[in-house]
């Protein structure tokens, strides 16, 4: 067990890691606690709820919408929450995404904490603050960036944890990897999923190893002003195929990383040996580098990312492995890079 | 014409005083600004929004709920709003409230302003950041607190305002008054309702008043942890009672506040002559004293009240006329009041 306080954005978040979901009575007062979870997560860990206080939603990104907001606020106000109810989201990016923005307007905001379930939400998605809900096909059109009061790492849910979402989850870890940290992408290569999925320090250490990565540019810019910006790399594109062709979001934003480095090789002299080296390892932890889209759908979902600012988006390149830059792009440019190049 | 720039909660808040709509092309690029109003307003000032972008939704409390949001955001959505974009609410409390609301978590947070066209929202509801929604008739269940970056005030929408809403607005003047000012208190007994309708000056410097009033509370305490709950004088009941009797929430404030007034005679040494100052002032400006209200009801309402804290209400009682206090009083104990008092 560990445990690391960090300062982001005026706010204390404690990290807690390698702990069990009944030691949490030591942290808040349980009869102030809603925990709010997805059907597969209940339904796989249905005992962790007993005695306590919860809500469960339907699991899966098409319900990461407004009206499952609703429901949960619903709930709260027939549970009479208040401003000294505590609010634990147990889940993945979706539950972390929804509870942490339940959390943020149910009466102007009351406190909440994390346990992550999945791997990606575990590196990334329960990590910064950023909440919301989709707006149709369009991600994370509304939310906030408000940051927990903790996150909970019970590493007991990864045993019901699907190969397909251990495989979604390092998506992220490799992206990490790529734009800020050369020797963990050595090290990922070194590597395999089962390696990690078998040792659990090994696995606890990449953990904290990519909480630290994420969290270090938080904490620089907690608003996305420039250097958070760099955590968007395959997030462009890979945010505009996720939801018309319903991709995981790894595989999605590994598609979107492909492209990248394509882009990244046109017009920003990032070498092809290193281009090769990425997709090499995005193969080797079983991610998916290429689909058939359609260019104008792509194009005209891309129009409305939240990157864009007027007529230019703000795309992130790579410049070696470990290192990446912003670069705003016209959107006419990017139209024609992906006429052109992908 | 006057311009004051205050900062609330590290952000700059400019209130423009005695302006008009057109003059705001000074300050935002047009291009990017989007109104937001409602179909009173649009009806009675459809000239205003000639060549603008606008979205208009429909009028009255009972659509301060998230299905107007919704309706809102993907009007957003459709008209390709990004974060350069620049949302301008023009309206009452209503308008403001979700303007503010739609503009916090509209990509997680775009610029916004205001020209309240109110009494009540020119003195009360367009200052101090706070915003949201109601979830079915619970008052503001949903939302945040997001300072705007200007209010410009534009006084030709009073010349639609029906009398109702003049009437409306001085209830929260009134409060200003009660709990904060006995010298703008002694001014409202000199003066009328018509005076203020028919001498601009005076009614300009009225409201500048009572923007320096809660400017000055709302600084102190951007996030209502004390001095700001001050300004709830008369909200407790007043927001039970509003939407299960329909009430307006200038009347609906003025009976809270004469059931507060009673509370604080009874337990907080407020004397009778003060308490028949109050009513006299309120009856005086054409408010609702008293209505008939099933007591059970109201004090189910109570319970879910977002000042609850636990099995307490932070209750706001009166020392004096110009002088007021926050006082924790149990449920059960707010409960008999209710049963013996009022």
């Amino acid at each position: 067990m560990q445990t690391i306080i960090k300062k982001i954005a005026n706010k204390e978040v404690a990290f807690y890691f390698n702990q069990s979901l009944t030691n949490m009575e030591d942290l808040v007062k349980v009869s102030n606690v809603i925990y709010i979870t997805d059907e597969t997560v209940f339904a796989a860990h249905q005992q962790k709820f007993a005695n306590k206080k919860y809500i469960v939603v339907p699991a899966g990104e098409a319900h990461k919408q407004q009206q499952t907001v609703d429901n949960i606020i619903n709930k709260l106000v027939a549970f009479e929450a208040d401003r000294n109810s505590f609010l634990v989201g147990v889940g993945g990016g979706v539950i972390t995404d929804m509870v942490g923005y339940v959390a943020s307007i149910y009466m102007r905001g009351v406190p909440f904490g994390f346990v992550p379930t999945t791997i990606l939400a575990m590196v990334d998605a329960a990590i910064g603050g950023k909440n919301g809900v989709d707006v149709g096909v369009y991600k994370n059109m509304v939310g906030t960036i408000t940051q927990p009061n903790f996150l909970w790492y019970d590493y007991s849910f990864l045993t019901t944890l699907p190969h397909a979402q251990w495989v979604n989850g390092f998506a992220e870890v490799i992206k990490h990897a790529a734009i800020k940290d050369g020797n963990l992408f050595t090290q990922l290569q070194q590597q395999t999923i089962t390696f990690y999925k078998e040792n659990l320090s090994a696995l606890d250490q990449l953990i904290q190893q990519n909480v630290a990565i994420k969290t270090n540019v938080v904490i620089a810019d907690p608003f996305e002003k420039n250097e958070r910006r760099l955590l968007n790399f395959g997030h462009t594109f890979g945010h505009a195929l996720e939801n018309p062709y319903q991709l995981a979001h790894g595989h999605a934003i590994s598609i979107g990383m492909v492209m990248a480095a394509k882009i990244s090789e046109e017009i920003n002299n990032f070498n092809s040996t290193d281009k090769e080296r990425l997709l090499n390892l995005l193969a080797k932890y079983e991610l998916t580098l290429q689909i058939n889209y359609d260019k104008p759908t792509v194009f005209n979902i891309l129009k409305k990312d939240k990157k864009r600012a007027a007529e230019t988006i703000n795309f992130i390149v790579l410049n070696a492995i470990g290192s990446a830059t912003v670069t705003p792009i016209p959107l006419v440019q990017l139209n024609d890079l992906l006429e052109q190049v992908l």
